[in-house]
């Protein structure tokens, strides 16, 4: 049984030490579902291994906090270790020290301001068809529904709001085979592709600021790929490009500006996610900024976010950890970070 | 079983239509085997997917006459169809045309005026330590012992003389890892192959004169790869060419070319073969233009002649199909070429 009791620096070295893969969550899931039950005032709810509490105390605004059980594979960093004010180990700053600040807020507050809606869901370091959150929305929208969530990836303390979209496109260049030894015959597709790259050399990021944030777009070849044999001159070459767009466009206008980009080249469009607005206009919004404080920023990186954005949740991100140790094998959260988010939260809902 | 009785058009269209992709020849050498075992007058040697058959009437003179199986992958040009007098298939014109002529003198000629070494062999169109003449002439060089050679690789019909070397080359362009919704903390070494394709497209092709007949260089990518993932900034990108050098230049003088030609980047080689000189000025290659009369021109694609050359056997390039049409998708060989070609060989060996 999990002590919620225990504080948050503890209680994340404790849930760091459940392993949880992205795919693995269940024994952690099943800890964290049987601690919530036990506590009252909860209505406990579970869809595979995402577990959504909550409170239902009939009061104006329904806020949601979320975090997600999983991390990347281990890196030879389990079991966790404190050392110098930080706890280090694999999932400490993406996303466990958010999971136990949620977890301490649901213990602490049997009747906090809001009512609140705490979301604990697996799968968010795969393919978003494998996403926690996103299967809820799918088959338990009603679960989710709120005026403001709160997504405590790691953001180091501060409110970063909405996110920039992606997309990926193909940049097709056509040639003509022909033998190697006699390549006046042939049009050589990898040649090409010389003015695409030339394009992405020259291109000019879009700084815009949306909402007061500025965001960092980016438009850059993530693959290339031709050739046939090592004696034909290749008739197609293709450059992957990964878009990230702010969240001003909408994917229709991010894929036209990639249309304009490329004039003159067939394009086609793989995968794309759309980008969330910060919405920190918004009151509901402006009530958790003046309660955490500090100088909101944009967030660059695509986040769960957007799902709660077109559920028509106003969402931002905000947590303990340090966004640049994510995914390292060295990662590590700052024990006196998390008690300082502990501790805006309680301020906010209480 | 190949009926080597039927005309060599329709030959060739039988042995088109087994196909026989590099790595891939096993069922035509069976085949091939199999037809030339039927003959009582040959001696039939195996290794691997290469047969060698040789008459021993104890001529004066042994010449060679050598093909290859294998075809480049198929285009969507297979089963072969006829269309105008033309053959059209993959490996129709390179060079299964010019193996039907080996395979149509094999059986018809019992008693040839000089004894004749028939030599089929595999992987021609793929790198050279795969080369199944390559490795005969390792494993088994008194296969291979003969006065003079004919490789029947598409010449149209002429005789062309000599060969162009070959090499490949690695351009390796570096970058630095990052994740591509904050790409401005890596380098891009996709972008950065723009140099190296500009100095490709900018490239000039010697066309040089050696021992009287004109070669034609080129200097190509045949390959590209770079990438890691989606989301990320590639850290490595790799442009592979392939360098056509007139016999006029040994091969490290052909690597100091291209070295230069991408002076600033690091640059790897893979395989290379040397060119060979036309030698036509040797008395028993001068029989065989006597016979067979036309004007000799230089050979630009790399063949096998330079083996020979290499075996201290003169050796030349003639064969029925347009080396123009070879590794296209519209590869077609002209009928009555193959017939001429046979008729010819058949002069000058009765």
């Amino acid at each position: 049984m999990l002590d919620l009791s225990q504080d948050a620096g503890a209680l994340t070295a404790a849930i760091v030490d459940v392993e949880s893969v992205s795919g693995d969550e269940k024994a952690l899931a099943d800890l964290v579902e049987e601690a919530l039950r036990a506590l009252p005032y909860l209505s406990v709810d579970r869809s595979g291994e995402t577990v959504v509490a909550r409170t239902s105390l009939g009061r104006a605004e329904r806020v949601l906090i979320a975090g997600h059980l999983d991390t990347v594979p281990v890196a030879a960093n389990l079991p966790s270790r404190v050392d110098g004010g930080r706890l280090y180990g694999c999932g400490t700053t993406d996303m466990k020290a958010g999971v136990a600040v949620a977890l301490k807020l649901a213990a602490a507050l049997p009747a906090p301001n809001r009512d609140v809606t705490y979301v604990f869901y697996d799968c968010e370091e795969v393919e978003a068809e494998r996403n926690g959150l996103n299967r809820v929305a799918r088959d338990h929208p009603e679960w989710l529904a709120a005026d403001f969530a709160v997504l405590m990836e790691p953001t180091d303390g501060v409110i970063e709001g909405g996110c920039q979209g992606t997309l990926r496109a193909e940049v097709h260049v056509a040639g003509k085979r022909a033998h190697s030894a006699r390549s006046w015959f042939g049009v050589n597709a990898i040649h090409g592709i010389e003015p695409v790259l030339a394009r992405l050399n020259a291109y000019q990021a879009r700084l815009p600021v949306v909402d007061g944030l500025e965001y960092h777009e980016g438009l850059n070849a993530v693959g290339v790929r031709g050739g046939v044999a090592g004696n034909v001159i290749p008739d197609s070459c293709v450059v992957t490009v990964n878009y990230r767009f702010a969240p001003d466009l909408t994917i229709e206008q991010a894929r036209e500006h990639v249309r304009e980009v490329f004039d003159g080249f067939e394009v086609s469009f793989t995968d794309a996610a759309p980008g969330a607005r910060p919405g920190l206009t918004d009151p509901v919004a402006a009530a958790f900024t003046a309660a955490v404080g500090g100088e909101p920023r944009a967030k660059l990186g695509w986040t769960d976010v957007a799902r709660f954005s077109a559920l028509g949740v106003p969402a931002v991100n905000y947590g303990p950890g340090d966004p640049n140790l994510a995914h390292q094998q060295g990662e590590y959260v700052s024990l006196e970070k998390i008690a300082d988010s502990e501790r805006a939260m309680l301020n906010w809902l209480t």
